[in-house]
């Protein structure tokens, strides 16, 4: 199998003849390299899919405000920087973290409706605007952001602002990614592991798959596109 | 032409025998009723379209921050407050105003991204939250975005940012209006009229008539649509 070159830090080409083809036809051969990859918010829901689906391949770095390897609140830029100086160079980065207020629109003050654009959307942009330093080239920034803009709910006034917010920040930050770096953001509908705490809220909403959540953040991380809301319904 | 029943605040339905149609059909003659509508921004290049093609229908109070009939700063909350005050019962509210910082993704600040957030997102979400009990039955909001989380430019990412938490703003928010009041977002793409100014920043978009941005908000003040992004290209 010789393997031609290597396209870091994704993917390592191969092309071979394929056994019985005559010689015609010829097989690309496409295998996961190892990255090095941040998850902040590893313990949470989606934090906890993301990691199921790409700790088999990558070396991952969870972080948490309490938990995990590296511990950071992306309400505090300074916790941001320090996380990245931990974790030194790494090749791509998931925030599945970020808080809003839920309440009816009526009774929505200006204080509660800033939690989810000073929190789930500054905060995410931030740890954009730290890293664009601490990433290898090619490297990759996964926001999230949900559902809410597209199917919304009672009381979801605030978090549909924040996922459109984040929507239109990576087709915005795309076009001015540095060294080749790519940014998305997966918008998940509501998760089959959340539906005990949260399905009461989404009425009718149908339970999106936690394998293919992960795949999203798969296809964001080890694919090739940019500037893009990612769907999981 | 008997007139068979209002449907207020905007139209009068009249259904009249087609002449020469042997009386077997009808047409539904749709006549504007003239509306109270509140302008914010009237001065600005979109509030001149928008007055331009409202005015010979309706009764527009123009709101500025150094203009118009009242003044106000959707910045300020209180100032928001005190043009409702002013204004009394209104049937309409567009907003055309929110400031955003341009820059490099690289060099964005907290500071200056947070200024889209902060004044073209919750400014205009002030005026709908504020409004909420200051429009009459069956009024509309009508707020301002732009095409950039669509079509992006560079240094253009806390502007794309800004119009995508809006286009999300209306979709949740749409649901839980109140006594039939609608609310939309008017994306509109680089106006011919602010060419000179902004072309530069803006190359191979292709500017939009001003006749076509006027009727995308006449659309959303007379029309009957809500939770829309009013796309104007």
């Amino acid at each position: 199998m010789p393997c031609l070159f290597s396209l870091a830090p994704v993917l390592s080409r191969c092309m071979l003849s394929w056994p019985g083809s005559g010689g015609g036809q010829r097989l690309h051969s496409m295998k996961a390299i190892e990255m090095k990859i941040i998850v902040i918010g590893a313990s949470g829901d989606i934090g906890g899919v993301v990691c199921a689906e790409l700790s088999e391949r990558h070396d991952i770095i969870k972080v948490g405000r309490d938990s995990g390897d590296i511990h950071a609140d992306i309400a505090d830029p300074a916790s941001i920087k320090a996380m990245y100086r931990k974790a030194g160079k790494v090749d791509a980065v998931i925030s599945a973290v970020g808080s809003v207020h839920f309440g009816p629109l009526s009774e929505f003050t200006q204080e509660q409706f800033m939690l989810g654009l000073n929190n789930k959307v500054m905060g995410q942009v931030n740890v954009v605007l730290a890293g664009l330093s601490q990433l290898n080239d090619g490297g990759s920034f996964t926001l999230t952001s949900g559902v809410l803009d597209r199917d919304p709910i009672r009381m979801g006034a605030g978090a549909a602002t924040a996922n459109g917010a984040l929507g239109g920040f990576v087709v915005g930050a795309a076009i001015e990614m540095p060294r080749g770096l790519r940014i998305n953001v997966v918008s998940p509908g509501l998760l089959e592991v959340s539906v005990e705490r949260y399905g009461a809220w989404f009425p009718g909403h149908v339970p999106v798959s936690s394998r293919h959540v992960g795949l999203a953040y798969a296809k964001s991380v080890e694919g090739a596109i940019t500037g893009q809301v990612i769907i999981v319904e």
